[in-house]
Order: structure tokens, then C-alpha cells, then sequence
């Protein structure tokens, strides 16, 4: 079956099916990394371009070893300062890629929409891998992975998402994603930092993590932006902990099937104590590794892949 | 057939059927680039390397693909700040890279004459993709290439190339390869940046772009290089586009059969307006595109390919 | 045979055996570089990651290039300012890198110890691609397949290291690798620079290289760490020159068959005068080869391999 989005530029516009299209993919590609030899041959000869705008080493290295076990060509794009500073628009960067023949753009940018935008002026498949405050698809797709194969189906299940849900398009991509795949999501954070779309879709809100932490099936914690740290409404390091942080006391008293989950990379210390590191249901580096295996499946069904290769 | 050079330093060394040869080797490569599977075989277990002293994404990138869809290997040696004030030599680098076993090095570097200095040196083969205001041969293949596809033989076609001719290499290697192809030159800039080679390879000079504009089959814009207005004789950007820019204005005047072509990235609103980019008869991502093919020619030719694999 | 290490983290850790296993396989794999397809299948699939904390074009492109001629996959994961004040720990950066599927880790850190670290906590391997002034141990295996290749049996040969002893890594690998192949090492460097192990390795030890040279079978130079210049007990330049530099004037005075090697980049007028590049003897660019089939052999026994493929 093939996809019905010829790009994906965030889950906010996809709903239940088109998001298990692309899990049921990326369950295959997981059995894939699995094999002494974890490559397939589907997109052989075809290429797709990482254009990052803001550095992230991960995701860009995830996109790139997805790109390569499936046997595609991922060329490095990154725009410096200079090169912007050369007065090149996005647009005129993109139409460049795709003269070149690159099948698809991965772009991340620091302003939202940019993917959309992209998407609306050239042939090629886009595949947002962060705009702005906005989205980070990709990220809800793997965490949603991750939960339903520890889990199984979220229908009902309780996942709270902690910190500054306002800023972090993490929170935004995975309310979206985990409500549409029917689970019961509520936020924790400072009271100025919740967003009016949560309690549209139907989330509960925390201002307090006491009061919720001991009651849902999912913990998902999010990166402290320290750059935001005492301006943004955010109170210091310190602070942060003691309100929201997953501390290695309030780990002991979590219930022993429930399930920590992190973007990465963590601040040990803010948001989550060391302990966690060690904490047996916390699924941080499952969270790494189902990441090749979603980016995998997106990569392959954008390029036209049918279902299950 | 194979080629009568070892190296590919600029155009002015190449005769006509020197750049007949590559313009029809990338005939065939053109081709291969539409395939569902673009990509050949020819240079399996090649590895060539790019060493660019000064940024450039765009043409390592163009390099970096023509070298993957022969099937070899591009490893990027890009030489920043630090590893230059460590104190190496261009040259020690360059046996650097022939000693591990690189069969050809594309070289980009500010000074004039340092890709004919490494070719004297080593044994690989060097491509030069930018020697200071000196020679940039493959934009000058890419050009040729796209304008033979559009016009057929270029023979008595007038061109019309546009800018600071004196510090650029597009306009510099252009010149050489166009006259040699046959056609009638013209170049059109400020006059104290009209460099004697013009009129020695006969080219027709003009300061002012309205009294030839017209009468031109293809007109060839360059790149304002903006670090140079208001210096080296340029004037602001306002008054270049009045005296050198191809304004909406101009556009609509030409003939509808006039192609018009620029090395890019281009500086929308000065040296040409944004509505060249809608323009029907502008080549500008053809020439994006030609330039992989053009290149895959250069570099399995100079890796001793036969003429047409 | 399989190594009956599972990491490289130095030569102080192996004995004979385990170092001529090493060389004996880069043997097999130097001459896979002089085919005219220099490439093996034997890793294909897997892949390795340069994670690099110093800036290192030379070693992270040859262990590139040995991943690619054995088919593996290499993925740079070069840690800039950037990433390591976003507050990530080296283990988190390893156990990514791990969770993304990663075989092998190609690490360089200015921290002595900082490969052990990683070997003690991931499950890849780990080769170390040097540490602050504690190891190099692919550089020393290097040098020694270069010295056998053109001695024969280091068994009894002199060998004598010149520059800053204690600050050099090479010279640390270096001395431990010689003495396990039982050549009689000497060093010479300023008395200050001298570490302790040379004597507890039974290295005879120089203050003047006049004293020592013209009776060796083998001078090791070593590169000036230019930022150490005026600091640390090392005089000017031209100081150094005089007393450690292998000038043109003692070049000349060298028996026909002693060799001289040096890890490069070289600083040239300083640790040696420009003749050396044209000595017959001085086995540099040879070294540079040799590494890329070392690196090979390294990568492929860590892998899994067993010997002679």
C-alpha cells in the first residue's frame, strides 16, 4: 500500500492509518537492523540530501544510516553562515538539490514552516526533521514505535509529557502522534508554558509533576533548552529539578512497568537523574535505534516503496 | 578515444576537439541521470578526493554526486583555518592524498595556478573547480553543454556575457570555450573591468548592456560578487542593476527565443530580477543538472575510460 | 586466527604475537591497494563511526578510506564546540552511537584514557586514534609494517626516536611497539622531555643527537608541536633545529641505507630540512600508504575477521 502523503512535514496532518503505514514499515526495517548484514537494496541508485540549518550531529546521522541501509546515497548539505550570508534564498537551495537529481530533502531550519514552504515549490519528497518550535515528526514516530513495542496497542494508555511544552516541538509532534493512536496524554509544566493546542486535543494539564507521575503508564521527559534557563518563564537549574525533574526519589517510587522515554541527548542532573540511566524500563536507547529503523520506513515509503519490501 | 590531456586545468589549454570530447561523453552520462536508477559502474573501487581550500557546497556537492553515480568513491578533504595554520603545504597535502591512493584530486583554492602546481607534482590527476579569478573549466563544459543542448552547433551564435568580467573565472573560461566552439563573443561591464583577453580572443566589448542586449542569442549573466561593491571600480547594487541587470523591464524586451544563463547562486534583485527565474527560455537548473553529468565525463575520462563505456 | 583482543586501545597492552598478527593481515590487505580494484567485501555492511574530538583530516580520512576499501561504512560524528556545550557526556555520545548500530568506534580525544573509558562501557569495538600524550597506536603499527617491509626482522635493529619524548604519543606507541619486536631503541630530545618508561623499556637515551645518529639503523623523527615552542622546555626554532633537526648537513653524512620516517604533516626547516623529502630513503609517503592497509587490518580483525580473508 503506498502512502498517502507525498511528503512528511509533521503528524499534525496525518491520522491513525497513515501513522501505522508508517509503523508497520519500520517494524520490518527494525527486523532489517537485526541481521548480520542489516542492508537492503530498495533504494538503490536514488539519493536524498540532508539540508540541516541548525547542527544536530544525531538526527542527521540517523537519517544518513537509514538512507544507507537501504542501499540510497545521503549527501551532506549543511548550510553555514557563510553560505547563507552569500544571499542564497532556501528556495534557490532547494531547486539546486533537486537539479542535482536528489530524490528527497531532509531539512531542518529554525523557522517553522520551512519544510511546507519547500514542499509547496519542488518536485522532490520533504521530510521535516525539525522546524522551528513546531514539529519533529520523525521523533514522535519512533517514540510511538518504541512505546507499542513494549507496550502494544496505546488505545487508553496514560503518557505524560514533562517540560516546556511550549517550546519544544517534540512535545507538539508527540501530542498530536499519540492522541491519534488513541492514548490519554496529559502535560506537565510551567503553567505559562502550555500551549492552547493541548487542551484542544483534549490533554490533561500538570503544573505539578507530583501530582500525576505516579498515575500513568509512559513518562516522556523533555530536554531542558538551558539557553532558555531564567528568561521564558523557566526558573534555574535547580529549580527546574526540584519541580519537574525526574529525581532519582521520585524514580524509586514509579511503578515498576512504567516506562521512561527522552528525545536525547539528556541533561543528567535537570530533567532527569543519572538513576535514570540505569532505571530498567527507561527506553532511551531503544528510542536511538527504532529511530534508523522509523526514518527507514519514511525514507522508503516517500520514494515510492510500496508496503513491506 | 581516450583524451589528449592528463589533467583538466582550464579551457585554455583544450582545443575544439578537446571539449568535444567531454561535451559528448556527457551526452551519455545526460542520460544516465534520467534513469530510474541513475548510476554506472564505470569507476567501481575509484576513489577521488575533493580538496576545496574555499567553501563550496554547491560544486563539491556537484562533484560528490557525479562521482557516486560512477560508482566511486569521494572522500571530502576540505582544509579549514586550522589544518592550513598547522603549517602544511598545498603540496605536502596533495601526496598526502596521492599516497592514500586517491586516483584523482578535484581541487578548489583562491590562488590562481594551484591546481597547475599540484598537477606538476603528483601523479593522480587534478581537476581544477576554481582557481582564484582564474579558470573554472566544468562551469564553462556545463555552460557549452546546456547551451548546445538548447541551440545545436554554437558556431556564429552570438553570446553575451554580462558582469565584472576581470575577476571572474565563469566569465574567463567561458570566453575560451565559447570562441573556440565557434561562437561570436561578446562581453558587457564595466570598462576598467574588461581584461585584454577579451579583445584578443576577439570578443566584442560594450559598457552598456542596452546597445547589445537585443541582438544576442544567448545572454550569460554572472555573479555580482558583493564583497567587491563600492571597491574594484563596482558601483552600489542599485546602480549595477540599472547599468548590468537583466531588470523585468529588459526581460520583457528580448526576443522569445533568447536563452539566458547564470553560474548561480544568484543575487535576485541585482544582477537579475526574479522574474528570470520564471523566465521559460532561463536555463539556470538545467545548468545544475548538466553539471553532474559534465563532470562524471571529466572525471571518467581523466581516470582513463574509453570514450563512451 | 582471531585477535585475542577485542579493542585497540594501545601497543603498551599487546605482546609480539599479538602486534605480528596485525601486521601480518595489513600485508594481505597492502597488496588488495595495488590491484586495480582495490576493495574487498569483507566488511561489507557493517559500519564503523570517526568520532574525533581534535581536528584530524589525515587519520580520520585514512581510516575512512580503510573502511570503504574493506565495504564498511564510515560515518563521521566529529564533535564540535557546539555539541559538547550542549552538555552530552562521552558516554552518552557512545552508547548513541552504539544504539545507531555502529560496529566499531574510531575515537581521538585530547583526554588520556578516554578510548579505555568507552571500551569499559559500549559494546562495540574501539580503536584509539590517539589520546592527549598517551597513545597512537595505529601510527605505530604503521611504522613498524613500513620498517619490516623494507628491514626485514626488526630483531637487533636500531631505531632512534628525535624530538619532544613525553609529549608525543607516536614516540610512547612507537618505543612499546619496537621493543616488542626486539629492535634496540634509542631517544633523543631535550634531557627535561625524557619520560621515565624509555629507561624502564631499556632505551638508551641522547640529549644530542650528533652522539647517536650516524650509528642507527632507522631515525623516527618526530613532528614539533609548534604551539609548545618557547613553553615547556623547549627552546626556539631555530634552536631546535639545530639541536634535533635532521639538517641537510647530517643528511649527508647518513650511511646510504638508513632509513628515515616521520608521522607528518611534517614542519619543514624545522624537525627537517626539505632535502629529506627527496632523501630515497626517507619512507614518509610510504607510511601514508601502509597506514590505509594497517587501519584495514585493524578495522577487520576487530571486526570479526579471521586472519588472511
Amino acid at each position: 500500500m503506498k502512502p498517502r502523503f507525498k511528503h512528511l512535514l509533521g503528524i499534525e496532518g496525518l491520522d491513525r492509518s497513515d501513522i501505522l503505514t508508517i509503523l508497520d514499515q519500520a517494524r520490518t526495517f527494525r527486523e532489517v537492523l537485526d541481521r548480520p548484514i542489516p542492508v537492503v537494496p530498495a533504494l538503490r541508485g536514488k539519493t536524498v540530501v540532508n539540508l540541516f540549518f541548525e547542527a544536530s550531529t544525531r538526527t542527521a546521522t540517523s537519517f544518513q544510516l537509514a538512507a544507507s541501509r537501504l542501499s540510497a546515497q545521503c549527501v551532506n548539505f549543511s548550510r553555514t553562515a557563510s553560505s547563507v550570508s552569500k544571499g542564497e534564498t532556501l528556495l534557490d537551495t532547494a531547486r539546486n538539490i533537486e537539479a542535482m537529481r536528489a530524490e528527497g530533502i531532509i531539512i531542518r531550519h529554525s523557522m517553522p514552516g520551512a519544510p511546507h514552504f519547500l514542499a509547496r515549490h519542488v518536485r522532490a519528497f520533504v521530510v521535516n526533521a525539525g522546524d522551528g518550535a513546531h514539529e519533529h515528526p520523525t521523533q514522535a514516530l519512533l517514540d510511538a514505535f518504541t512505546l507499542r513495542d513494549k507496550l502494544g496497542d496505546l488505545k487508553g494508555r496514560r503518557i505524560l509529557i514533562v517540560g516546556d511544552i511550549a517550546h519544544s516541538r517534540v512535545a507538539r509532534s508527540n501530542v498530536f502522534c499519540f492522541t491519534r493512536l488513541g492514548a490519554k496524554v496529559a502535560v506537565c509544566g510551567p503553567p505559562t508554558l502550555i500551549p492552547r493546542y493541548c487542551e484542544e486535543l483534549g490533554c490533561e494539564v500538570f503544573c505539578r509533576i507530583d501530582r500525576v507521575l505516579y498515575e500513568v503508564d509512559v513518562v516522556n521527559m523533555l530536554r531542558v533548552q538551558q539557553e532558555r534557563i531564567g528568561v521564558w518563564c523557566l526558573p534555574t537549574l535547580r529549580e527546574y529539578r526540584e519541580l519537574y525533574g525526574l529525581t532519582a526519589e521520585r524514580l524509586k517510587k514509579l511503578a515498576p512497568d512504567v516506562v521512561v522515554t527522552h528525545p536525547g541527548p539528556v541533561n543528567w542532573g535537570v530533567e532527569m537523574d543519572f538513576d535514570v540511566a540505569e532505571f530498567p524500563q527507561a527506553l532511551i536507547m531503544s528510542q536511538v535505534t527504532n529511530g534508523v529503523a522509523v526514518r527507514m520506513a519514511v525514507l522508503y515509503l516517500l520514494a515510492g516503496g510500496e508496503q513491506t519490501p
